[in-house]
């Protein structure tokens, strides 16, 4: 595990990924960022697919992805991801991808929580929050 | 307008569309299909999003493709569609994609108009079918 | 595993996948047939990033799909593969993508085996259709 | 045109773009960043393909969005990009997509030119150069 993480999620670049260049098309880096993210939450309660049952959904507010190295069909990735800055009704992931020991990308997204009829902001719930913040107190 | 034709929508093949190949990648011409499949609708009162405000939602329950010459990044594509085997239900689309003069793909979807609350089978729209079955009467 | 085949693959449906009907755009179907396509190649030699490094690629001529019952974010999906009708420079795979005990869509795609310089014709290579042909023997 | 730009690519939500919440997935922005990029080097020779047909590649180093307000299937949007910082190898665009009135999203992203081949930093082609800082100087 990466120092400051304490989760990641491991994905394989489908051929449908990769564009004209011969590399992953730059919008789909977001997409494993999601992924890592959903699976991050996965792990409290019924994650992400519960909270939207629960009638609160996650809007994204802001992403930012720094391409490092080209990730090519076939490669094995190591998504890293942490949550932290919950405040309210806003929360932050970070990410780190890598293959191997080099990084190929990493960023951040920046999110809300908003009840799913109103669209209107809400709290994180409680046992979430709470959660998240013993899961990152164990990294090192 | 091909003959048996009566309807075509325009697109430029986009590099996120294109895959390691060099070419564009076998899954969006699906997407092409409904972009003109949408267009074609869109000249009849409100077109999909129209049926869709109405509580009516279209499936698809099949698809086929033939890929008969490479799309490029950047090429000029005209997605030729045509509506028929209107049937309580069921309708088909039929499409055919030309660069210049030449075809580039072709292919077929078949779809189930539903109930958007229950999912359960509706007819299509008198006013809908009619429209159709009129635009495709001017066809040569 | 499903009669008549002896190959799957998993995956879980991303959220990127599904589209504003609340199910998986039906685009998406042809990017599982391929993963499974890949995956299934991959047990033999360097699989299909080994048949692009001898300069071989695998064009895709036609495509299926028939859509059962829609999939929706977070299913644990299925996909059987096997591959068959091996005919000089052709072939062709047939899916069944299961959730559970219920079948969720099946299809095909016809493939041709060309030279990645000039985009001809070529045939097969050889330990690759023989590798194909035990596997499949296998099949009950 | 909005203040400071000079330049504006049109485009319409696709069904495909859209998620299940309903709205454009968030993956989706960096692909219309790209399109309004390729549009605007478009206007100068043979643009981004003219570009790649040199030998030379544009690399995206880092991007940036932050949504503002969710973008919906069918939504017609103006994507304004300028195109900026030019220095050696690196330039970096600047976007703003709106509904309208209402900004969408904006954002930014970087890039590097470099040789096709090596993949090492190139200057951009001064007749490139010329024309974007020409285009711009327009800008109100």
């Amino acid at each position: 595990m990466r120092p400051g993480f304490t989760f990641a999620t491991d994905l394989t670049v489908r051929f449908s990924e990769t564009d004209a260049q011969g590399v992953v098309h730059n919008a789909v880096y977001l997409v494993w960022f999601e992924i890592a993210r959903i699976d991050y939450l996965a792990r409290f309660r019924d994650g992400y697919p519960g909270l939207r049952a629960d009638g609160i959904e996650a809007l994204t507010l802001e992403a930012h992805v720094r391409y490092r190295a080209p990730a090519r069909f076939d490669d094995r990735l190591r998504v890293y991801a942490r949550c932290g800055d919950l405040r309210g009704a806003r929360f932050r992931f970070e990410y780190e991808i890598e293959r191997g020991d080099e990084i190929v990308a990493d960023g951040w997204t920046a999110h809300a929580v908003v009840d799913a009829e109103l669209l209107r902001p809400t709290r994180l719930p409680e046992w979430l929050g709470e959660a998240i913040r013993n899961a990152e107190a164990t990294a090192r």
